[in-house]
């Protein structure tokens, strides 16, 4: 199986690319990192980037930025760097993607817990991460040829403890369940659903 | 109470507008029609409006463009129309008006069924939906002064037979229990809620 995973060199890309290493090719793309490079904020750079890879099996997103700031002092600018970036940036990795995808190919999108669990200084991550949700749900029942899409959710990782502070009460989930959600993501059947890793 | 109702000409705003009128003072809003005008796809615009009415009780929103078309031709400016105007539209009615509205106001968004449950040519308005959602609960957490929030998030109404077709097996709902989701919103204490008219 031809894999491309976007965001391979992050926090949490790194463990799905060893999980979902085994046999199968694997691309690794970052913006500035990995085999290939790509900005999922242009959607010149993703038309580039899918003629470069060619066809292939499947597409993981573990990547995208959003705002983290105060709800009160926010603006349409701060709020467009979630929309634009982990939102719009997925979105149009499906969008263009669905042209150069395999037939029985699966598109795995990331969101978060955010969208249904929010936390202070969150509102911009929250409405982007319920709203890949959405998307994921809808174009599950739209695409063609037995192509699949799934959006893993998971809780703050194990491995990000700098963002523990902003989550008081939420328990950390561990690294290989996270990673498992993608495997299950890419190597089952499933379409439509938002694996949930809370 | 000073209540703004932005989208009062509309289909269902119009419903929204009689059941909350009482005794109350009402502002209906529109891009061309009702007292007052609006471009919610203009953070300029909306500035202008609330410097405008002044202060306020309660907003309510009832409008928002969203794209319909196949996902399959989709392309980031038929996708952008959802996400500026019923999306970050309403986002900026809240992060804008929360700076004009009273102590223990409310705020009260509109998403949509389809959030949770897509049609056929509809990933941009469950996408759109979704996003309010999320951002509802999350908003509703740091909004100060005792401001409140909520969605409502209706299903196919009575009122919009030409919508029929495109929502098999969908039952419409009552143009009553849509407005009483607006009326529960404005004249009740819950924040942070979808209210869901399915
Ligand atoms: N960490 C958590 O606790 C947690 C929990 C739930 C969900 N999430 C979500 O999971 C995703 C990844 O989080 P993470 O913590 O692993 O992030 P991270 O460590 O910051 O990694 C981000 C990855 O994305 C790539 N990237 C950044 N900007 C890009 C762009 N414009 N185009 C293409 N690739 C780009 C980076 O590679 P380059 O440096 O080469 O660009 C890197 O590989 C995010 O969407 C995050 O919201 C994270
Ligand atoms: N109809 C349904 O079955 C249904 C079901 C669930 C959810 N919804 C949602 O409910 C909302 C209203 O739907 P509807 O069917 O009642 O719509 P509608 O009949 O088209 O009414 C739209 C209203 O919004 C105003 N408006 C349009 N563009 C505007 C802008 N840029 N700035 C400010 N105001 C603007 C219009 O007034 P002007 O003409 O003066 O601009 C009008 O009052 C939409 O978000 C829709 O997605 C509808």
């Amino acid at each position: 199986m031809k894999i491309v995973i976007v965001g391979a060199s992050g926090t949490i890309g790194k463990k799905v690319t060893e999980a979902l290493r085994g046999e199968n090719e694997i691309i690794t793309v970052g913006s500035k990192s990995g085999d290939v490079q790509v900005d999922i904020t242009s959607t010149e750079s993703i038309e580039a980037f899918y003629k470069q890879i060619g066809s292939f099996d499947a597409l993981v997103s573990v990547t995208g930025n959003a705002h983290f700031g105060p709800l009160k002092s926010m603006t349409n600018a701060d709020f467009s760097i979630g929309i634009q970036s982990k939102l719009m940036g997925q979105v149009n990795l499906v969008l263009i993607g669905q042209r150069y995808i395999n037939p029985k190919g699966s598109f795995t999108l990331t969101s978060g817990i955010l969208s249904d669990d929010p936390i202070v200084l969150g509102a911009n991550p929250s409405t982007v991460n319920a709203a890949i949700d959405g998307f994921t749900r809808a174009a599950a029942i739209e695409l063609e040829n037995n192509v699949r899409i799934n959006a893993v959710s998971a809780g703050v990782v194990e491995d990000s403890p700098h963002y523990f502070p902003y989550f008081p009460g939420h328990i950390p989930v561990s690294m290989d369940r996270v990673a498992n959600a993608y495997f299950k993501s890419v190597f089952g059947a499933i379409t439509g659903q938002i694996i949930k890793v809370w």
